[in-house]
């Protein structure tokens, strides 16, 4: 060992004691004949203290070092006179008396501080030096943490990690696979997982019960912002269970994690919501509750309550399939020009509202936009339903039922976000079930699984999911969850399809034909005649999950070495151009002109 | 929940309980009007008992019911009239009051017991039911095991675990790398990393100190015996320390493996021995201690000892660089015909001796294949030498000293398990160290890093790297250690070059132009100049590691879906031909033809 100690580890206590540290130079001041070097590992920062006058050979090997040169230093722990409160080992010094230069540096291209002076791109080019600064190391620590705790939790209640293969078979349905070719096996190829799904309910046809694994996954598709093709999950399976046994389990799992990582305790159940009304009160399939705020229906025709907004000769409403509300607290004073900013901005394509109408609660009586076509009884009326008080302001959109409802959603975040009601160091978690099973899709005229294709139709739906009508099967719910936290999806799930019989006809329902579904997934359908039992699971989004509990939005930084949004490493420089004799080894030729 | 208990679960304390059980049908016996069922799931075996006379609707269930039928049960726990000891629920039984079929099977192509009747093809291609048999389950789960105890105990001792990419830039040297077209980068290819090396050495760069990973890797090699295309790797790394700290830290981590997984205590130090003394006692550079019988040599040319057999007239003897011996306790009984077969069986090309002779130490005297050429005397000094006592055999190969000595090792092997000496449930973990750090190769005439371009020389050798003449840089020992475990390598390492310098005159020394090393390594040489820790680390092979554990030389049972010997996997008939739209999306031409 190259040290005594680390960096972060000297105390008081240790005073008087004869040590050795290593690490790199974070920075050294010179101050009347005395150098102070601050000296930093993984585990903190020690100061040293070098007397030029103690020795001239000491002097000048200290007088050569610069930021991140790796040194070894010897010397005694000393009682400071001027106390660092805010370093743990601020109450100490080392007086050194020999340094032993173990590495140079350059000047590296940017500060290690928490807040650095370099770009987005020099940081990912030298990464080995970004991952010095505290941010990211706190992050990886995080993960670290998150990691051992959520195997430690899953093993303690019988829980089995089994490893699954990463070169696999290429089943493109849905997101695009990587695929590898095989030398051995000439115009072959194998395919990088997308998640092992169908591995997991092999494992438990296998009787293994309950299974779990943090594991790679990979999806070759368009980046966007924010998205890795190679990312992790936490993946999970069970047998024998249903529903309310995999919410359970893994609330506890997610109650381990807060507990033991961030120190919080959830004494209370994880609300749980159904997708319908996740979609009616917020406006999305992961709704953020940080903050109240809920979504008021002024019209609905599908509903039954009384429509506060037709018939009062204002063509917008009169038209519209659904119009609702969010009240937005205390936001009455809200400037013409500010709300002309806020109509401008749902009306973004990628929002896509009409208009936005307005009712301003204030001291002085209730006004609106729509003013011309409503009393101040109707007005009343509205302001009642969306529970609205003096100070506050209603903003109503209106249109298609599904788009708005997702409009209001949209826009009700960004009000969240302008009164600062989403705080990142506030947790809350939820549940949503009973997602639809199948979407059609206008283009390809064929339905595709929303969640996968082996997630099984609720019980009660079995029915319609045998009919011969669209609409019928279009209707048939999923036996699906997800598991959200802050507006966030992190965990997705369902029970799955046991029965060869029902696998068979979503697959029929899929579109494929008895021959596709075979090369495809024949090894399941076959898995499924050997005595397949009940089952269902969830996958989390690990690096996902990480960064939410740094309280962080991106998830970058919380990847060791990420890829950018071209799918490039820039620090390695991959992908890059592989040798002709390897492209002759593979059976391959490139398309592209070199 | 399907069950209140698991199969495993139920004792006589259970009695009179009311309970719900599900799983496999195991067998279904009739006997005098009852049927008793063994149902099975991951947990064991519990017994079922139908009395036929309770209801005709019980009946009926019970009489369609086959092996493998999944079925949930419910009843009442009884005490057994006759217990059976062998089973940890073998002391009750549940007197069954209602089945409820949860799912059929169609009879398995094989039977679900310890020895199956099943052939290794079909068993991998329904591996999903060969998991269900008990060996394979148990291999699992000590994988399983293994896994927890390793993150625990690094994860004590102050490592972190990072995630490192798996889509990286293809580097080969040595082996060849599986590659992986990008669609977004036309023409350009990621690679399968063959090991994390250069990333955990970053990680040292980036200070964090002590990092670990149970990581898969990818080798694309021709598969012998027992490889698989992808491994699992437990890897490792650490800053400021030279070679015994690492040696400490990872005898720790095996010991506690060895004592929480297997409940073996090791107290005393493993044997740590040097690579050429390892060649000279053993043949080997793993050698296999659970047994003695040590090489001794009768002639050495570097060697100081005594020439036992040279100048008697043996021209065998006289001509050979070298000459050893080991001593096969108590086989003076050998016949010539096993003497035969065992001289053919040296003979064979893939050990290549020329010949054996050997010497029975019997009862009625000294005698030996070579009696023309050496007295009673001759031969007693050469058996003192081997410390053969009365009823020993001595077998002698000569020839040029290295091949000599590794077919010696062999023979050694081969002896300890005719005699029974390579027990499975013995185990003699121990160091080697001191590897030479190149290999010449004559076909291309250029060094080869035996371990990897990143070992350091032993800083002893390091003028010796630097010279011009080819005979002292292949004399350079490499700062290198394997751990080895019953005569195989299960884990390797070294400490690493962390100067630039050293490390561009690796790859000088193996022939890479400055270009070259810069196109595939310019990372790391980069990374090199802004400050590198001193460090090291290790690799352990988990697969084989767990397999040894569990008493086994194949690591096919530890791994859940592996791959057979031409890369394939034969359950999900892997790999395979993809769509020519998915080539076109990645700018590649296929030119094997369809």
């Amino acid at each position: 060992m190259y040290r005594t100690h680390t960096c972060g580890e000297l105390r008081i206590s240790n005073a008087g004691q004869q040590v050795t540290l290593a690490g790199w130079v974070q920075r050294i001041r010179k101050m009347g004949g005395m150098s102070f070097l601050d000296l930093r590992d993984r585990y903190g920062i020690t100061q040293l203290v070098i007397d030029d006058s103690i020795s001239h050979e000491l002097n000048e090997v200290a007088g050569k070092l610069g930021r991140e040169y790796v040194i070894q230093a010897n010397g005694v722990v000393m009682e400071r006179s001027s106390k660092n409160a805010k370093m743990p080992t601020g109450d100490i010094e080392i007086k050194i008396s020999a340094i032993n230069l173990l590495n140079a540096s350059q000047t590296p291209p940017f500060t290690i501080e928490d807040e650095t002076d370099g770009g987005e791109e020099i940081r990912a080019k030298y990464r080995y030096i970004d991952l010095r600064r505290n941010p990211l190391k706190r992050a990886l620590e995080l993960r670290h943490k998150m990691a051992q705790e959520t195997r430690k939790y899953l093993d303690s209640i019988g829980f089995i990690e089994v490893e699954t293969p990463v070169l696999i078979k290429s089943t493109p349905e849905g997101a695009r696979d990587f695929v590898v070719p095989s030398r051995m096996n000439p115009g072959e190829f194998y395919a990088l997982p997308q998640s092992p799904q169908t591995f997991k309910q092999l494992l438990m046809v296998a009787g293994y019960d309950r299974y779990f694994q943090i594991v790679r996954c990979f999806r070759d598709e368009d980046l966007r912002a924010d998205r890795q093709p190679e990312f992790t999950q936490i993946d999970c399976e069970m047998s024998f269970v249903e529903r309310e046994d995999i919410l359970n389990t893994f609330e506890g799992m997610t109650k381990a994690l807060f507990k033991n990582v961030l120190g919080l305790e959830f004494a209370d159940a994880f609300p749980r919501i159904s997708y319908s009304d996740a979609m009616k009160f917020y406006g999305s399939d992961k709704p953020d509750i940080r903050f109240g705020m809920k979504i008021a229906e002024l019209k609905n025709l599908q509903s039954e309550q009384e429509d506060l907004v037709s018939g009062k000769s204002f063509p917008v409403f009169d038209s519209a399939q659904y119009v609702g509300a969010i009240c937005v607290e205390g936001a009455a004073a809200y400037t013409r020009k500010q709300l002309d900013e806020l109509t401008e901005w749902v009306k973004r394509p990628q929002i896509g509202a009409k208009g936005l109408v307005y009712i301003r609660v204030a001291e002085d009586g209730i006004k609106s936009s729509a003013d011309k076509f409503y009393t101040p009884q109707d007005l009343s009326a509205i302001a009642d339903r969306v529970g609205a008080k003096v100070g506050d302001l209603i903003l109503i959109l209106a249109g298609e039922k599904k788009r708005t409802q997702e409009a209001l959603g949209t826009l009700r975040i960004e009000m969240g976000n302008r009164l600062g009601l989403r705080k990142s160091d506030h947790y809350a978690p939820l549940w949503v079930y009973d997602f639809p099973l199948l979407e059609w899709d206008e283009e390809s005229e064929r339905f595709y699984a929303m969640h996968h294709p082996f997630t099984s139709p609720k019980p009660e739906d079995m029915e319609k999911f045998y009919s011969d009508n669209r609409e019928d099967i279009a209707d048939v719910a999923a036996n699906a969850y997800d598991f959200v936290l802050n507006g966030t999806e992190i965990g997705g799930g369902s029970i799955r399809i046991h029965d060869s019989a029902v696998q068979k006809r979503m697959f029929e329902v899929l579109g494929f034909s008895s021959d596709e579904a075979d090369y495809k997934f024949g090894f399941i359908i076959n898995a499924f005649k050997f005595g397949a039992p009940p089952h269902g699971g969830i996958a989390f989004g690990f690096d996902r999950f990480c960064a939410l509990f740094g309280g962080q939005e991106t998830i970058r930084d919380y990847i060791a070495f990420p890829k950018n949004n071209s799918g490039r490493d820039v620090m390695l420089d991959a992908p890059s151009k592989i040798d002709e004799s390897q492209m002759d080894e593979l059976f391959l030729k490139s398309t592209v002109k070199r």
